[in-house]
């Protein structure tokens, strides 16, 4: 047996390149990073991490470091089901749901990454294997863009190899997100994938109004129309607005996608693989979607969740999150073609430069 | 204005007096105590709080510390729904649940109290009054007890003027949980009022086998028959089952309680004040069950809970919870001919004895 021997837990304080805005969160100056560090006894490591849009992250590094830590030390790493339960159960009171899942995420990344790493394969290839090209989009966080600067930031996307782009929407006036759209869906063609997020907005009512005036515009899927915790809104909007509805950053249990999924809420489930309970949870969010005949997508954490969807017959689009993530990271990932590559490390092969996060 | 000037926040390790055990939570040996001290500039006072079976209380404590804490201070104290608001969208990323809600309520809780202590009025006449005498049982927390264990504690809480009383199922056989409810029935007579908690013990079908084999003792609720997540599951154990339930204590906002009582899966709704999001949050979810024909029960903290049901028509049995906190409390609720009397001091009155918990 491999016991975990140990643990190591770190909150940095990540400063964005540029104040983000979306309709919800307000200006966002700076994210959170958690990186948790694991060892077992025969000297194999693995790392896994989450954040936040600047609060909450402290009480993550608590959690791990007080309460999961223990329960996991001398633990066999290699039965990762019943640890993810350990943990489950261990801060159930008081958990099921937030912070407690975002602490549970980062050890179940970094149980996954040891796991795959012992046997030197990348993740992707150790949960299955599909194919490592993964379409993706860049997600722009743009809501306060002048119309120009919103073509331009396109512009900027396609140089980059970019083959799909996400914009903000939600903004006072419907008119207002329509002009935007019609100008973005002129500007990149009929055919170009484009989505448009508007970050629990709208009223359920607001949002079936804003799907039909969008309609015209075909867009990929239309993102957290509604606050997440209404399941019957979300599946009115599915069902009176009549477009493609992706919904799943703010769910944070299998649990609640399963509600979701089968009030018949979301067409495209997006969950976030460091807060809706790790790659254990994402996978079994993923088939359960596959199970319901829907194509998954994905929040966050780009560099490692492009191995997830390379393991999924039913992965969409990979979101590659704009927060800049990557200024801290050894090798991002890398695009071909409008597709994110899932590599051949062994585990997941995100390498974090620890000397300049701990500047900050 | 009377502008938030303070905000002091302490997490004690409060020992239980015998180790607790039921059918999830397996041994108890300590529970964590979450104290939340607030003053606004014209120097009225409030004390808000909360509680983990073990786990997770040092990370409630960051977020009021760190994350609530800078998003309150200097606020106009008497807006509570508006700092609610403020809360809950602060920490939503991450939050919506979990360690998050706990430290909601615990900063709510304080709002209330010194809301209502600034016009020097009772807490539960703030909150629009019904009645101060509040049928109540006693919770033993007895699952490992043996059946002569089981009758003394009842007859303990006999002596003690309680006139309801809850026990623990969920043993490894149904069997044994029949034998047991059985010789409490026997020993209390028909029509005393009993209750079974089962933790969360069963799946959906063992629960609704355990509703048929329990009916011929009428007891006045089932209560937590399966995990909390599973709405469907609680909706076939109440129709199916044929008993009513009791269910909330794990639930930790609103649209949780919505979704249960919408599907028709719970009889007494459960909230804790201090894990659902405060007594903001507990009074709404009172008020949606007296809209769908239902009595509310409560969990834990009753020594404030007590105001809450005081307050509300569709009162049922008040919780009175055996981990002890009495213990550290100046003038812990009194009972009186089986009624909890919510006291007529300002705010909710709970008054800790923070010299002897310091010690801890």
């Amino acid at each position: 047996m491999a016991a975990l021997s140990k643990i190591v837990t770190t909150c940095y304080r990540v400063p964005l390149p540029v104040v983000l805005t979306d309709s919800t969160h307000g200006e966002m100056t700076h994210f959170e990073l958690i990186l948790v560090r694991i060892e077992d006894n025969e000297g194999f490591q693995g790392v896994g991490y989450t954040y936040t849009v600047g609060s909450g992250g402290e009480a993550v590094r608590v959690l791990v470091e007080h309460y999961l830590g223990p329960l996991l030390l001398g633990q066999d790493a290699s039965l990762i089901e019943k640890l993810w339960e350990r943990m489950w159960w261990g801060l159930h009171y008081g958990g099921r749901g937030g912070t407690v899942c975002l602490a549970i995420s980062a050890v179940d990344i970094a149980l996954w990454d040891l796991a795959s790493r012992r046997v030197s394969m990348p993740l992707w290839k150790f949960l299955g294997g599909f194919d490592p090209s993964v379409p993706c989009y860049a997600g722009g966080i743009d809501l306060q863009f002048t119309e120009e600067q919103l073509l331009k930031q396109a512009d900027g996307f396609l140089e980059q190899e970019f083959r799909a782009i996400k914009m903000k929407i939600g903004r006072k006036h419907l008119s207002e997100d329509v002009k935007r759209v019609q100008a973005m869906r002129k500007h990149l063609g009929r055919d170009f994938p484009l989505m448009a997020d508007a970050n629990m907005g709208w009223s359920v009512d607001q949002a079936i109004r804003a799907c039909r005036a969008l309609e015209e515009f075909e867009l990929v899927w239309i993102e957290e129309p509604c606050i997440p915790d209404d399941v019957a809104g979300h599946a009115r909007i599915v069902q009176e607005g009549g477009q493609p509805i992706a919904a799943g950053e703010n769910l944070h249990s299998l649990y609640e996608f399963q509600q979701l999924i089968n009030a018949g809420g979301v067409t495209f489930p997006e969950p976030d693989v460091s807060n809706c309970g790790g790659v254990t949870v994402f996978m079994k969010i993923a088939h359960l979607a596959e199970a319901f005949n829907l194509p998954v997508t994905s929040h966050g954490v780009h560099d490692l969740t492009v191995h997830l969807l390379a393991a999924l017959p039913n992965r969409s689009y990979l979101e590659i999150h704009g927060f800049g993530l990557d200024r801290y990271i050894r090798e991002p990932v890398k695009l071909i073609d409008g597709k994110a590559i899932a590599p051949d490390r062994p585990g997941h092969g995100v390498d974090f430069v620890l000397e300049s996060l701990s500047r900050l």
